[in-house]
């Protein structure tokens, strides 16, 4: 099990209708996509980090991750979506530890 | 809800027996403050990010997330182990927003 995130920061105002867009895009394209499970947006609240949002998902393994990467829909919201509307972003990917 | 996440590396050689100690010592001392759950210690794996590992921690809310900072079993092991064994490391803080 692997859990994918990303955290990032939109070239929009905060709190505007095209910030709304885009994550609504997200939601609507992102966990379509096989092999996607427990996809969530979420705020980022720390003050400690400049980043205001984070996509978070969870992969049966590494090749369901390649997959969804490689998928046409990903590949389309990162061309025509991320490129032009994230400012920052860092990508981490989780494998938990047995307790 | 509130998830309280802290990405981080070790001074200590990989996979060495310090290492594993001080995950040890936060799993015994961390998920027993009041107020916590879902503690996990995960690897952290993307090559995007040099950190090699992340606690994850749920709150019901800011004011337990508080009381568990201002906690003595944390700011102890803050004080006497974090303190001297972590390298770097990079809070994040996520509120996961309606679907």
């Amino acid at each position: 099990m692997i859990i994918h995130t990303v955290c990032f920061t939109l070239v929009h105002e905060p709190d505007s209708a095209a910030e709304a867009a885009f994550l609504e895009a997200a939601r609507t394209t992102l966990p379509a996509i096989p092999g996607v499970h427990d996809f969530t947006v979420s705020r980022q609240v720390s003050s400690q980090s400049d980043f205001r949002f984070q996509f978070s998902m969870r992969f049966a393994d590494q090749d369901a991750y390649a997959a969804y990467d490689a998928h046409p829909a990903h590949q389309g919201f990162v061309g025509t979506r991320w490129a032009d509307e994230v400012a920052s972003f860092q990508e981490f990917d989780f494998v938990p530890l047995p307790a």
